[in-house]
């Protein structure tokens, strides 16, 4: 899914500093983030950040991650053009993961080419024979 | 949100073996999950489940995670009753993340009384003046 034309790309973000200054970086320096598709609700992956990633995100609108097995800073989309744009971002009651809403731009989130991370399905029950994240496939 | 009075409540899913033998416990024995609301999409937080609540979980049909806190065995809701039964179970490219699809009984996932743990947002950009969590506040 692109991002809607009405809505302006790579914008930074209006922050509430004291909700900010709750996110608790681990020992690593490092946040839990998932990733959810702003327009239909998607869990499209879980991701890490650092402090740098997280400021980078808000000042510019584009969405940048910490890279745990290459060990770096990642502008998400700079290689597989699947940009993600951050429109909404949320701590949880402890500090120590966040809920990043975006426009996913290209193929989606994940690595492998899906949508989401959460291409593949262990277990369901009564009432939950589809996913939004099986909707896309 | 009460689950579906036509949808069975603690029933056992119905398992991909293969796909199951994909999660990756970490050094601790834990893998971590987001929670989301089957009905609405919303994302109500993250928790961590060990080899045993994941197979209580699949089993009975009411979520069971472990409690890094207290490091032990917990059924969500036996104290607060806000039981969840568990809808869909999904695990990420690397399989070291689950997705939890869920129907969340009484007022929410959170421990503080919050339908959802991200009740609390960092920032946004344009086209996300409203979340799914934040609408049900």
């Amino acid at each position: 899914m692109s991002a809607g034309a009405d809505v302006p790309q790579g914008t930074s973000l209006s922050v509430d500093p004291e909700v900010l200054g709750l996110v608790r970086f681990d020992a690593a320096g490092l946040v839990a983030v998932v990733i959810q598709d702003a327009a239909a609700g998607d869990v499209l992956g879980v991701a890490y950040m650092n402090e740098e990633s997280l400021r980078l995100t808000i000042e510019t609108g584009r969405v940048w991650y910490w890279s745990r097995s290459r060990q770096e800073l990642w502008r998400k989309g700079d290689t597989s053009g699947d940009r993600q744009y951050a429109r909404e971002l949320r701590v949880d009651c402890d500090g120590d993961a966040l809920l990043l809403r975006v426009d996913q731009e290209g193929r989606g989130n994940c690595h492998t080419g899906e949508w989401s991370c959460f291409a593949r399905r262990i277990a369901h029950g009564p009432g939950a024979a589809t996913s939004p994240a099986a909707a896309h496939r």
